[in-house]
């Protein structure tokens, strides 16, 4: 199972990486947003999970023992692939930023769900309790974001109407 | 309602330009598949009920009678928003690949979430049913890909641990 082994490591490491970009992307959304109150509080809110998952996925790595010279090799390539994500969703207009949120959840959600997979081909069924209870929170958050959907896009399209700055 | 009906238009045109670039990478995509003949056969359905989703598209954006130098106006950044779209999520692996068809029908929901709002808000009942049929093949299609996660994961892997080309 050396190679399962391997995979897993990695993908761990990208869901990590992933989420320090979700916290990124989330707390600058927040920080931008000013006529979306409830859009706002919600997404600090995940900002504040996000840290007990990124912790946990941490927990999983530290466990797992890699060796520091492994662990040296791919940071540059974590890094890499943290920028990557977050240049994919980055906007200043609420709407786009609502739905890279609502689509960056789901990337999250198929890691999660892809490393679910592996952790249980492996047996591991500690990993596989940790990814599980991170992705209800995930499911959670996209539910939120899509229930209010129509919120959101009334209060841009009314403030437009009426000549308000809408896009914060 | 003239500030609604051209944010209705604009989002119309990018559902057109991200249906399209979906098509280019489902169809990059199945080409590549050799050893998941499941997730392929799924792609190339998806495909077809695209083109039908293109069409019904391409009628409403008709039906809105929009002048044609403002649809020459806007071609060149349709076709740039597709690109991006698109170069999101080109891999040639298929785990990555997987994972971003999932969130690429994710980021097409949001899309028609906001459209169907925006269609509401004009009291367009032909759009909102439109946007409704094309929103319940979306969600069928990420139903799918996450049922299958753990196969496509289980096929990956194995094949792997056995030697076997497994990217495709």
């Amino acid at each position: 199972m050396d190679t399962t082994r391997e995979y897993y490591l990695t993908w761990l490491r990208d869901a990590h990486a992933m989420e320090e970009q979700a916290i990124t992307m989330m707390e600058g959304m927040a920080a931008r947003l000013e006529h979306y109150p409830a859009l706002k509080a919600k997404i600090l809110q995940h900002v504040e999970e996000t840290k007990g998952q990124l912790a946990a996925l941490q927990s999983l790595l530290d466990r797992a023992d890699t060796n520091s010279s492994m662990v040296k090799d791919t940071m540059g390539k974590i890094a890499a692939k943290g920028q990557a994500f977050g240049g994919m969703f980055t906007t200043d207009e609420v709407i786009k930023g609502a739905m890279a949120s609502y689509t960056f959840e789901h990337m999250e959600i198929a890691a999660y769900e892809v490393l679910i997979a592996t952790a249980q081909k492996l047996g591991d069924v500690e990993a596989v309790t940790v990814f599980e209870q991170i992705l209800q929170q995930e499911y959670d958050m996209a539910a939120w974001l899509s229930d209010h959907t129509p919120e959101t896009t009334d209060i841009y399209l009314s403030r437009s109407e009426a000549d308000l700055e809408a896009k914060r």
